[in-house]
């Protein structure tokens, strides 16, 4: 992150700190506040610099307190890659030749749980906002992912928060990949099976209007379950499970390559552990 | 989209066209070139005017032509909440009570495809960019989903598009989530097993260095594919899905209550269907 001079047309001027990526580009975190046109002129001299040296993609880093100048880095050529509360990133390719700029992130994830006690009564919910409030319809607690919120984790959270129940993760049943959802991006629900560690109900007021414990065979017969084909599998797939049908995925703890923190790797196991079983 | 008047201490103001969400929030997506005087001034109003009624989130949406409004939109007290290449959305929540301001979409998600012709080889390459770069370690074909695409459509199209090979989806074996990857979100790598339509490999010059079909005992003898976990998995679950003990998941079209478009449940098929089976 050191600072260059650079020879430029006869003048030196400041090109913008940056470091080199892994993929022959150059990352601009920008920290200190800048008038805009000081800032376009060294970002000017940067690209100028930038090209020469063989740079492909760049990328400007604005936190939200530099907002005064988003408005140079797009006149000088920049598009908007992604955002968070606190920081816009924008990107610019400098190569004729076709972009490799690696895409946003495009899917929310959410969390479905199915959590049954041994009278086989299910864990619903009905929900005070969204497309569902005040219909009177009965479903098991979903909710989104948190950034950085391992899938088995999520589940066992959202759980606690709207019901009070307490729960322990046993399997991934399935999940669903859809389209065009909020804001244009896909959505990743993933239905996991929970155990009920807890029976008592303490709903959350905030986004539950309310919540019980319901015999299966009455979520089932809801008209709204008969309709749409992914309550119905929900249904299928918690009957298949309980009667010992069914075997779905399972979180094993895996080390990566490109990344030190700990990942998990969700599969049969049931069916895996058969086969070195049967090896042995 | 009506633009609408209030009379605002003594002085009518526009304020700025916007419509309601279904959770008791507005969104104004602005179109037309506005001075940003202009607009703070109409953003002020807006603002009062929207609070009075009881509204939460309130979004703005900038076109990338608009960048000249982004400063002001932030002077007003709101924040970034994701960007695409030519738009960004700013939120604000006008309550003092706790935000349920839905989260940007947090996972990229991609695929890795697992392909073995009938001599029992692994279809495998080696890549041009990334960490792996020149160290001359052979790995399944991996890639990124586009927006909106189907997971199994994805990795036939990035098998064609890196190896030239046409295949067939089979079957999910597993996915992977991983956290902090690029740009601090996280990732979805699903993997799936395809069955090759055609043998002959034509590589991409722009991401692939090298592709072969590669006996499955070199792949797993690699140093690589031994010291990390990943691979020796994709190398347990071919195995064991080629000697026909392992059972993933396989996608059902279903429909969703809150979306036209077709979605794919993905499930143990399976042993869903000797349930079914067995109960009649």
């Amino acid at each position: 992150m050191e600072e260059v001079f650079v020879q430029n047309g006869g003048k030196k001027d400041y090109l913008l700190p940056a470091y080199d990526d892994d993929h022959e580009g150059v990352i601009a975190e920008l920290k200190e506040p800048m008038d805009p046109t000081n800032f376009g002129s060294r970002l000017r001299a940067s690209l100028f610099h930038w090209k020469l040296q063989g740079k492909k993609g760049v990328w400007i880093k604005l936190p939200i307190q530099l907002a005064n100048l988003v408005e140079t880095t797009v006149k000088e050529g920049f598009w908007y890659h992604h955002a968070e509360p606190d920081y816009l990133m924008l990107v610019n390719w400098l190569p004729v030749i076709d972009s490799t700029i690696p895409a946003n992130a495009t899917h929310r994830v959410g969390i479905g749980a199915i959590i049954v006690n041994d009278k086989r009564e299910l864990l619903v919910v009905q929900e005070k906002n969204g497309r569902l409030k005040g219909k009177g319809i009965w479903k098991i607690p979903t909710g989104v992912i948190d950034q950085g919120e391992d899938i088995f984790a999520g589940a066992i959270r959202e759980v606690k928060e709207e019901t009070g129940v307490d729960t322990e993760f046993v399997e991934l049943l399935a999940f669903r990949q859809m389209h065009k959802a909020l804001f244009g991006k896909s959505d990743l629900l993933f239905l996991c099976m929970l155990r009920p560690l807890s029976f008592e109900i303490q709903k959350q007021d905030l986004e539950i209007e309310a919540a019980q414990w319901m015999p299966l065979d009455e979520y089932a017969a809801q008209p709204f379950t008969q309709k749409h084909s992914l309550y119905k599998y929900i249904n299928d797939l918690c009957l298949a499970k309980l009667d010992g049908f069914y075997t779905g995925f399972t979180p094993r703890p895996i080390t990566s390559y490109f990344n030190d923190s700990m990942s998990y790797l969700y599969l049969n196991k049931q069916d895996l552990n058969r086969r070195v079983f049967s090896l042995n």
